[in-house]
C-alpha cells in the first residue's frame, strides 16, 4: 500500500504546496514522523514541528502561513483533523480488508457458498450449508458451524468460533476468540439434587454493523425458532457475557466484562460500563446509562437515567449516600454521644420535673 | 435427521390421530411452524393455533376434543410437554453427537487410543499418549495434550484446550475457547521487587456429567499429585476463573463470570450467581447460596446459607442495610439536626438548672 | 527425561546414601511417592513415612539420622525444601521447553525468521515478517499475525492469537486463549446516534519475564506509533482485560478477571486483586495495593496505599464503614428512638421554661 502524495491530495481534495510525486507509506505524528510518512498539523501548539519533521508531507489548514522555510510537501484542507481521520479509517479498512484468497490447508463443508473477494485463511473451517456474503475475511482457526450465514463486509479474527445456525449481518467485526451460540446456561433440577440440561436449540442473531470484542461469549435462545439478538450498531468491548434469549437493543455499547443474563431486553442507545451485572428476564429503557461495576436487579423502566451502585439506583443519589458510607464510623460515634447526652439530659430533666412536684 | 410420525409417536408411546407416515425433520412452536415441523398444545391458551397451524404433526394430551376441524395429525400422549422435552433432548442429542469418523487434516501422537464412534474435526490436534473413550466428540480446533484421558459421551466443542495430563470424565461437555489445566497463579517474591514462577505440576480432574460454558478457565494444582477438582454433576457457566487447588463439590452451579480463588473447597449444591467472587484458602459449606456479584472473605461454616454483598452476609440483612444506605444523606441530617435540638435542649436544661440554684 | 540419582545428586550438590544408579523419572509426595519417583523431607511430622516410602529416592537435610532401618535411598542436603524447589522448577523447564521441531501441516509466512531450538506445533499459523527468537515454543493453534517479534525461550501455549505488529520480549508465558493486539474499544457518536469505530492502528509491547494467564485480552494503542506496554516481570491472571494505551509498571501483578480501562497507567509493583476494575485515564502510584472487586475512579498519587471499595478508599477504613454498613438498620432505629425522646424532653423542657415563666 503505497500512494503518491498526489493521490491523497485528490482524495482529501487538497491543494499540493511542493512534490506531489513522492511516495507515502504510512501515517505519522508530526513530531517523529519519518521519510515516507504524512502527518497532520491542526493544534497551533505543534506548529514547531513541521519546520523540522521528517515526514514526507504534512496536511495543514488551508490559510496556513508559514513562518519559516519549510522542507516537507503540504496538503492544504478545510480541516486537517478530519482530513486525517479520512486518511486513518482508509488505511485501517485496506489493512483489514488487504488479506484475500485462500491458504492452504482449509476445511469447507458441503453446500455451502463463498461471495467474492474473500479470505480464508489457513486452518479455517467452514461447516456445510453455511452461506458467505462477499468481501468477507475468515482469519485462521476462525469456526463456522453447519448452516450459518455471514453477510458481506464481515471480519472474523483468529480463533472465533461460531456455531451452527447463528446468522451474523453485514460490516460486522469480530475479535479472536469470540463465541457465537454456545449453550445457554439452563439446567432443570432433578429429585436427587442433580441437574438436567435444558436443550438449547435456539439461535443467535447479529444484525449489521456490530463489532464484538474478544473473548466474549453470547449464547444462543433455549427454544428452537427464538434467538438471541443482537441489534443494528451494537458494540460489545471484550470479555463479555450475553446469555441466552437476550436482546439487546440498536446502538448499545457495552464494555468490558458485563454480563447480561438470560432473556433480559435492553433497550437501544443504552450505555453499560465494565463489569456491570444485569440480572436476568428484566426489560432496560432506552438511553440507560449504567455506571461500571453496577448490579441491577430490577427492569429500568424511565428512559435516560444514570444508575450505579448495587443494586443499583440515580448515580447522583449513590455517590450522595456512598459519601456518608465513608463516614459512618463517625455518624456511629456521634450517635452514641447523643444517646449518652439525651439519657443524661432526660435524667437531669425528670429530676428537674420531680424536683418541680 | 427425518423420522416418520409413526416413529416419533412410538418413542412417545402416544396414538396417532392422522397421517403417521408424513416426515418430521424439526421441532417448532404451534404458533409458527412449518411443515415438516411437529408443535405441542399443552396450555389452553395456545388451543386456537392448533386449527391453523402448518405443523405437520402436534402432541397434544390425550383427552384433548378439538372444537373445530383439524388439519394436522395429532399425536396423543400422557403429559404434552414432557413428550416434547423429550424429544427435544433426543434432537438435541442427535445434533450434538451426530458428527463421526475423521475430518483431514487432523493431528494424532503416539500411543494414543480413541474409542468407537468418536469425531476428530480437522484441525484438532490430540497429543502422545491420551486415552479417549466411545462416543467422544472432539470438534475442529480443539487441542489435547499429551497424557489427558476423557471418558465415554463427552463433546469438546470447538478451540477447546486441554493441558497435559488433564482427566475428564464421561458425559461431559466443553464450550468453546475453555481451557482447562493452564497453569494455577503462583509466584515466589524476590528480593529484588521481582516475581519468580512457582512450578505448577499438578493437575485437573473434571469427573462424570460435568458442563462447561465457553471461554472459562480452570488451573491445574500447584504440586505434582494435587488436583483442581470438578466434582460430578458441576455445571459452569461462561467465562469463569477457578484457580488452582479448587475443588467444586457434586452437583454445584456457577453463573458467569464468578471467580473461585486458589485452594478454596466449594461444597455441593451451592448455587453461585454471577460475577461473584471468593478469596482463596476458605471452605463453603453445602447447600450455600451466593447472590450476584458478592464477595467472600471468609470460610462459610453453616450450611444453607444465603449470603450477598462484598464482604457478604445474609442476604435479607444486606438489603435491609442497603435500604438504609440509599436514605444515608437524610439520616444524616436528621443526625445533625438532633445534635443542634440536644445542643439546644442542654443549654436550656443547664440554664434551668443553673437557674434552680 | 529421566535421570540417574547421581545425576541429580549432581545437581544438588548431595551426598548419596544408597544406590545412586537407579533412575528417576517424576517427583512425587514422600507419603504416596512410587518406584521412580524422588521425594523430599524437610518437616519432622512427616519422618514417619520415610520408613515406608515407595520413592527411589529422599532429599534429606545433611544432618539426618535415621531412627530405623531406610530402604529408599537418601540425597543428603542443605535445604532439602530448596533442593527439591530446584528440582520442580527443573522439571517444569523441561516439561515446558521439551516440544522441538516442526510438527505438520503447520502455516509459515514470507520473510520470517525463526530462531534455533523451536518448537512450531501442527495448525500453527506465522504470518509475514514476524521474527521468533531462540527455544520459542509455538503450540497447535497459535496464530502469529504479520509484522510480530517474539524474544528467546518465550511460551505460547495452545489457541494465543497475537494481532499483527506486538512485540513480546524474552521469556515470557502466554497461556491459552490468551489475545494480544485486538482493537481498543473507541467509537465516535454520529449525529444519528449510531457509531463509527475510530481506526485502533497502535501497538502492543509485552516486556521480557512477562507471565499472562488464559483468555486474558490486551487491545493495542489506539494511535499509529503508540503502545498498549505491559513492562518487565509483570504477571498477569486469567481473564483479564487490558484495554488500549494502558501501561503496567514493572513487577506488577494482576490477578484474575480484573480490568483496567483505556489510557491508564499503573504503576510499579502494584498488587490488584481479583475482579477489579480501574477507570480509564488514570494514573495509579507505584506499591499500591488493590483489594478484590475494588472500583478506581480517581487516580492514586501517594503510594503504598492500601485501598478497596466502589469508589476505592482506604481499606482499614472501608471496612469500619461496612461494620456499621452492616448494623445500618439497628442505627436507624436508635436514631428514630431519639428523635421521639428528644421530641418528647423538648416538650418537657419547653413545658419547664413555660411554667417557670
Amino acid at each position: 500500500m503505497e500512494f503518491t502524495i498526489n493521490q491523497i491530495a485528490g482524495m482529501l481534495k487538497g491543494e499540493i504546496q511542493g512534490n506531489g510525486l513522492e511516495k507515502i507509506n504510512m501515517l505519522g505524528k508530526i513530531q517523529d514522523a519519518k521519510k515516507g510518512q504524512i502527518a497532520f498539523l491542526a493544534n497551533p501548539k505543534y506548529e514547531q514541528y513541521i519546520y523540522t519533521t521528517q515526514a514526507s508531507a504534512v496536511i495543514v489548514k488551508k490559510d496556513f502561513l508559514p513562518r519559516k522555510e519549510i522542507s516537507t510537501t503540504l496538503i492544504l484542507v478545510e480541516d486537517p483533523y478530519s482530513s486525517f481521520t479520512l486518511l486513518l479509517e482508509e488505511y485501517h479498512r485496506a489493512i483489514n480488508f488487504q488479506k484475500t484468497g485462500i491458504e492452504e490447508p482449509s476445511f469447507i463443508g458441503k453446500n455451502t457458498s463463498v461471495g467474492g473477494n474473500c479470505y480464508r485463511g489457513a486452518f479455517s473451517y467452514i461447516g456445510n450449508n453455511v452461506t458467505i456474503g462477499d468481501n468477507v475475511k475468515i482469519y485462521p482457526h476462525v469456526y463456522v458451524g453447519d448452516g450459518v450465514s455471514i453477510g458481506n463486509n464481515t471480519i472474523l479474527h483468529s480463533n472465533v468460533t461460531v456455531y451452527a445456525g447463528a446468522k451474523i449481518g453485514s460490516h460486522c467485526e469480530l475479535h479472536s476468540g469470540t463465541v457465537i451460540g454456545s449453550d445457554g446456561f439452563g439446567f432443570a433440577p432433578q429429585e436427587d439434587g442433580s441437574y438436567k440440561a435444558i436443550p438449547q436449540l435456539g439461535n443467535v442473531i447479529i444484525e449489521d454493523h456490530v463489532s464484538i470484542g474478544a473473548n466474549t461469549v453470547i449464547d444462543c435462545a433455549t427454544l428452537y425458532g427464538d434467538a438471541t439478538i443482537i441489534h443494528k450498531g451494537v458494540k460489545l468491548d471484550n470479555l463479555i457475557q450475553i446469555a441466552h434469549n437476550v436482546e439487546i437493543g440498536k446502538n448499545t455499547v457495552i464494555a468490558a466484562q458485563a454480563g447480561i443474563s438470560g432473556s433480559t431486553k435492553v433497550g437501544e442507545s443504552n450505555i453499560i460500563a465494565g463489569q456491570v451485572g444485569i440480572a436476568g428476564h428484566l426489560v432496560i429503557a432506552n438511553n440507560t446509562s449504567i455506571g461500571a461495576q453496577a448490579g441491577i436487579s430490577k427492569s429500568i423502566k424511565e428512559e435516560g437515567q444514570r444508575i450505579i451502585g448495587y443494586p443499583a439506583f440515580d448515580v447522583k443519589d449513590y455517590f450522595k449516600s456512598y459519601a456518608v458510607f465513608k463516614r459512618l464510623p463517625d455518624l456511629n460515634d456521634r450517635l452514641r454521644e447523643l444517646e449518652k447526652k439525651v439519657h443524661q439530659n432526660n435524667s437531669i430533666v425528670q429530676e428537674e420535673v420531680e424536683g418541680d412536684e
